[in-house]
């Protein structure tokens, strides 16, 4: 087995270079839900294609009817290397509402905060340039100290994780042969907490579905025509509101065909993790779990399905008052899937219920974005015990293997398109507001994490 | 009496300058709701009192905290002549969706339509610029014609009827002797149909409301904190759902304190007017009655209160999806009342069914916009028996008295503070788009509205 040292010494040394390196990717406003940022996310592939060249890979950005992939393979150092496929994204969310961020997004920093901690700010610092180049600077180590890596490694990039990965499916199709390897490393995911490694071994699954509801031909005087006329927005209000019941249970026909209680020593294990309903929602401002009753938060959270309106807009919205009874209202619906959910099923009951709670002389219609079957991994493989004493040793702390609320929907693919077992592992935190303003990622967090895929691949090169 | 042939004539002859004037103030962008246009606001109000001095009133821009007033004063032809006191306003509704409108809304033109008839299009054509500029060039007329008016009369123009009209009352307070007529006349309504002049008797009454329910202190990502953190969304649509309940009916305690049946003999005198569901809501493309069951669709409109939410937004709804959970959501909820219904209780009942729905981790903060109680004017007076005559001649058709759905708080104000009846005629057609793209004015409505002034003010001027 190589002696890894010199090569997390090298890391630590180089670490003002790698972060100049994360700085220019994160500049770029690779925005993939937004079409005017198409341009900014093929100059982001085209960046880490040149970056990756200039590691020895063979590089090369690949086209989709959306956004590029980057695909990149470089030989290990014996035939007989474990071959292992790197995922991840270098797309980026949204960064509307633009007034509250502190600083300009696309203008990444270093800067320091309370309690001695350095973060790095800016959007796709943490989800995921940041922890997509943990795994490019580990590489860029071995090459500097080694000249060589210590597997085979193939990279994928991916353009479209934060607009519902489109163009990923046909593209793992007409590559498989390309993209299998021995395991899949996926780097879109979080740490327990600041001091503790995790290991995700559950991802929720995801349908996204947004909804249109048309009544009048146009918009309307509500003095001329309200308590007359069909108003979108109460028919939105009643179809939202009764995706609930009372004990915070989603009343779709089979919503929870395929859906198990959670082990109960699994249960137990996540009690022993402290995290209570306080703690967990405290950070966030909030108290009173909002989901089903008489369950824990990581358990809401982990391991039980979910309904969320993730936007909702209709009538006037500007300052002032207009009395006006809009013409449509729309909603974007996301429901997150656990267990054996079947996405299809999921997004035809939701329709059947909306369809179903439409007045006769008004219409709807609905878009797809989205929908992939919940993910649960083995607790016990090779590859996550070596990964969890690996990241062990780094953080000077046992890693933790844990649930997942959000979605990675490629994790399914892999497993059922490649075949492919996926070992998860990211540097996030809970607090590194993804998807918000003021997104940050910490700089421990950049610096142990490069230092952890040092010793994964170190780990999964030995017999 | 007056003969008023030659006035009649005059305004026929002098009809394209006529337009021309409508249009120079149409041109004023004068969107009271959004502060952007506070220099607007003033400029329309400088250019009726221009055109007001221009016909010997005496005119002037009136300070308030909001957009200014107009008012004017011209003596009549003899120490007792009547005394009116009409009442405009000048500001009209923002114009977005802008990408919905044929033509620029604030470039008017004439343009020919089917069925031979010519409109003029433009921002505040018919609510309220064209209907005001009726009464200014009927006066115009007898200037130019007789030199004179038939009557004492002084004029207020508003510039903040289509935001709540914040200043109107602290207004009239401070210059009731100034304002107080013998009676109001109010422009600001519509005709029965193309062919038939209405006085509308009945006005609803309106509260307006905004909310912001507030959850988490920030944007979540809904698949780490989906199931487990309020989303306010969820909150809003329960509360909006939970309005009406399945009759149609508002639910809000002690909401119909105040409303009574409408007398069985003017509900007949409606029923013979003609106007069916199917005929009402086929012209904007619906044909099911929404609100209470069981009543006709001029009862639900005249005289029945509603609940209506007229706008609501939250979370992300620009292009594509984000899997976020919004830390506020708001909507923009009316009232529209009649009877003796009370716009303060309304109001409370509002704030205490809205409180009672907000989860103890979240928050919600009001915004009032304007209240307004029902107006129900005599059906018999003499006043509204000369102008019935009136038009009635100027139409060679009856005039019908009916209700109104629409709210015009200043007559309850002129009644309450000033002791002033009103007598409500206007030239509107329901198919007219106030408040909506493409709004629109009938070229006869001008036309016959500027006639309609000129026999109204000399039948009010005769014995």
């Amino acid at each position: 087995m190589t002696n890894i040292l010199p090569v997390l010494d090298h890391a630590a040394a180089d670490l003002p270079a790698s972060l100049e390196r994360l700085f220019e990717l994160v500049r770029i406003k690779s925005i993939s839900t937004d079409p005017a940022y198409g341009a900014e996310c093929r100059k982001a592939a085209e960046w880490l294609v040149a970056e990756l060249r200039s590691l020895g890979f063979d590089a090369a950005v690949r086209e989709t009817p959306g956004h590029p992939m980057v695909v990149a393979h470089h030989d290990g150092p014996r035939e007989d290397a474990p071959h292992v496929l790197f995922y991840g994204h270098y797309d980026v969310q949204p960064v509307d509402p633009l007034n509250l961020w502190d600083n300009d997004p696309f203008e990444p920093a270093v800067r320091d905060i309370e309690g001695g901690r350095r973060i790095i700010t800016g959007r796709g610092t943490s989800d995921d340039k940041g922890q997509l180049m943990t795994f490019v600077e580990a590489c860029r180590a071995y090459k500097e100290t080694q000249g060589a890596l210590p597997c085979r490694v193939s990279i994928l990039f991916e353009g479209e994780e934060e607009s519902g990965s489109p163009s990923l499916k046909p593209f793992l199709e007409a590559n498989a042969a390309e993209l299998t390897a021995d395991c899949a490393l996926v780097c879109d995911t979080s740490m327990w907490d600041f001091e503790t490694p995790a290991i995700s071994a559950g991802l929720r699954g995801l349908v996204g579905e947004e909804i249109v509801v048309r009544a009048a031909n146009r918009d309307l005087h509500s003095g001329y025509y309200g308590g007359a006329a069909a108003n979108p927005i109460h028919v939105l209000a009643e179809i939202l509101a009764g995706l609930h019941d009372e004990s915070g249970r989603v009343t779709l026909e089979g919503f929870y065909d395929g859906v198990e209680e959670t082990p109960s020593q699994i249960k137990a294990a996540w009690d022993t993790l402290g995290t209570t309903a306080e703690s967990f929602l405290g950070e966030i401002g909030l108290s009173v779990p909002s989901g089903e009753k008489g369950r824990s938060v990581l358990e809401l959270t982990w391991a039980r399905p979910t309904a969320e309106v993730n936007g909702i807009v209709g009538g006037y919205t500007g300052d002032g008052f207009k009395t006006v009874i809009a013409a449509e209202a729309s909603a974007k619906v996301s429901f997150r899937l656990v267990g054996k959910q079947d996405p299809g099923s999921i997004r035809d009951a939701f329709r059947a219920y909306v369809q179903s709670k439409i007045p006769s002389d008004c219409s709807v219609s609905f878009h797809a974005h989205g929908g992939s079957p919940a993910i649960q991994l083995p607790y016990d493989s090779p590859l996550l015990t070596k990964a969890k004493d690996a990241l062990s040793d780094e953080w000077s702390k046992p890693a933790v293997v844990i649930g997942m609320g959000g979605s990675i929907p490629i994790v399914g693919d892999f497993q059922k398109m490649l075949g492919m077992e996926s070992l998860l592992v990211g540097f996030g935190l809970s607090d590194d507001r993804i998807h918000s303003p003021n997104e940050k990622y910490e700089l421990r967090s950049f610096e142990k994490g490069i230092r952890s895929w040092i010793r994964i691949l170190a780990a999964i090169a030995s017999k």
